[in-house]
């Protein structure tokens, strides 16, 4: 069997539980909403593309058996669940993107009848899921173009078929590259307090056949040093209009240690990513998570019981020290105040 | 009871077992060679000064019992000896300075019997036992000009009382200045793929009362960028003539990220660190560790089993993003090929 993130078929929505990755390939059907936001919370699901597209039917999971009596009604539940799903994680942006999405088709249709409603919220997460497949696929062609056979490509969280519903947004790139030139080669950091790195994207590459290289987070520089690394390649969660990223916690690391190597560092995300309302990288929500993931690796205790630990999920990479961030549409570089908004406003042109 | 890394009383070595912290407090006696080279190799006993001091008594556990019944045979064993503990751990000098040093001054008096040299053994392993401990200190007398009230200092890896036989070297330092300013603060790297900062910085930092916060290796960056970090200290493993380090994997990260964000970064360590020999940092051996420790934490797998990974021990920092090197003797500052040469030079000076 191939494996899959997330599938949903005849109404049953099914996902590949992550918490459980490399040692168990479990799948799981989602029956409830407190499952859809249980699952995004706990990082079953998780990867900022797969979590809008989950949601989506994650909302249409927790409406679809409501006995509601109006459109009024309708249109409420709609945002108070909607509202619900995005309390779980505050910094992906494709979590409140994908729900304000179908709460608008909603609102748009709201002369129709509540059994209408329920399939146009179907509809509409469905037709987010087809996206974010294209979406992949398009990041992984323009690229893909910005990888040279022998390459060594440094990776960082998880990005992958894990991540989307479709092949990555920075896996996708370098499976598209694979493709054409078998000799390159990836390190993955595993990606500390979560492992998605280890867990995840070693598992990912490997079931792919690429030739993949596990470090801790601490040993980039070092390969940086040693001539190792050729380019980075990694996604985002949310990027502002200056270009500044909010991605996995040690991005920032990264990007620093690639400025003074001079190595290319690249942010891979689609054009959703970008968060129009932000002016400042500071206005980006920070997720804190529980101090007990940096305390603790799965259960087990690493650390004095008693010490305090600082957790932020995110950091935040300031545009100067991204190469060019690829969409689906186009690769932008800077400088990327001008090129964003220009890009921003001529979305419709590539559409 | 005031814990300890090592003792040695009435010929009795005792370590505290630095693998079972912060979850056991576990002593173990440690009565023969093998045991010796088993604690090195295994970091049962660790940190670059801890193992010179115990490497010491580890010769004198090794000859005291054996049958020798000639001089020349006393000192082909004790190079024996001394070859096998120093092929335990390539990196640190400490290592094989201490042993080195306690084969010379078998070397110097090989006119006596062999339970003189015998007792000349232990004895020299006594006195550098003692000098480790006032190093400690001096370092922590020179090094805490350095810090301010209310500062807060990173800290990578362990180079307290576990690294040492004395109150550390870095350590130290941050000990003797909470002394002075109540108010400082440390953060503490966890440090992987061996977690020393978890495990034990937290631990030693605990027990002692100061306000620690621990991190992973890949919240550095977002740290400093933030304004949280003052100035690092960390400590070495080997240093060359030029003033380049060889430190525990990650502190090449650190040392850039300081570099970038103008944070001073100093390095505490005991002159014997000094490695004469070496011109080029890139002749300083670094050790690679078995990739399973990567792979697991604990016995636990966090990777897909055959997944290939990368695990040098240390990595080299050039001389150049070092602010300063304190020692026991003084606060070495830039430019390191003439100020290290001059400081080596005039040693005597100091003693």
């Amino acid at each position: 069997m191939k494996h899959f993130s997330l599938s949903f078929k005849g109404s049953k929505l099914i996902i590949l539980d992550q918490t459980k990755l490399p040692r168990q390939t479990k799948y799981k059907t989602i029956r409830n909403l407190k499952q859809v936001y249980e699952a995004i919370k706990k990082l079953q699901v998780r990867g900022a593309p797969l979590i809008g597209v989950f949601a989506g039917y994650g909302l249409y999971v927790g409406i679809k058996n409501k006995k509601i009596n109006s459109r009024e009604n309708f249109i409420r539940e709609t945002s108070k669940i909607a509202n619900y799903l995005k309390s779980a994680r505050p910094t992906a942006v494709n979590l409140a993107w994908a729900l304000d999405r179908i709460y608008n088709k909603v609102l748009g249709n709201k002369t129709k009848t509540v059994s209408s409603l329920k399939e146009i919220v179907k509809n509409e997460a469905k037709r987010i899921h087809q996206e974010d497949i294209m979406l992949c696929e398009k990041m992984g062609k323009h690229g893909q173009r910005l990888i040279k056979s022998g390459d060594s490509i440094l990776t960082h969280c998880n990005t992958g078929f894990l991540a989307t519903s479709g092949k990555g947004t920075a896996l996708s790139i370098i499976y598209r590259a694979f493709k054409e030139y078998s000799d390159i080669q990836v390190y993955a950091t595993e990606t500390r307090p979560l492992l998605q790195g280890a867990r995840l994207t070693c598992w990912e590459l490997m079931s792919r056949r690429l030739k993949t290289t596990l470090i801790t987070d601490s040993m980039v520089g070092f390969l940086m040093q040693k001539n190792k690394i050729d380019k980075v390649i990694v996604g985002a969660d949310r990027i502002t209009k200056a270009g500044d990223v909010a991605n996995k916690i040690g991005t920032y690391n990264i990007a620093v240690l690639c400025k003074y190597h001079k190595i290319p560092f690249y942010i891979a995300a689609p054009s959703s990513t970008f968060d129009l309302s932000l002016n400042k990288e500071s206005q980006i929500p920070i997720e804190q998570r529980n101090p007990e993931e940096v305390k603790k690796i799965g259960n087990r205790l690493i650390a004095p019981e008693k010490v305090k630990a600082w957790n932020p999920a995110f950091d935040i990479t300031p545009a100067k020290l991204i190469t060019a961030i690829i969409t689906e549409k186009k690769v932008i570089y800077p400088p990327f105040k001008k090129n964003i908004g220009s890009f921003l406003n001529n979305m419709s042109k590539f559409l």
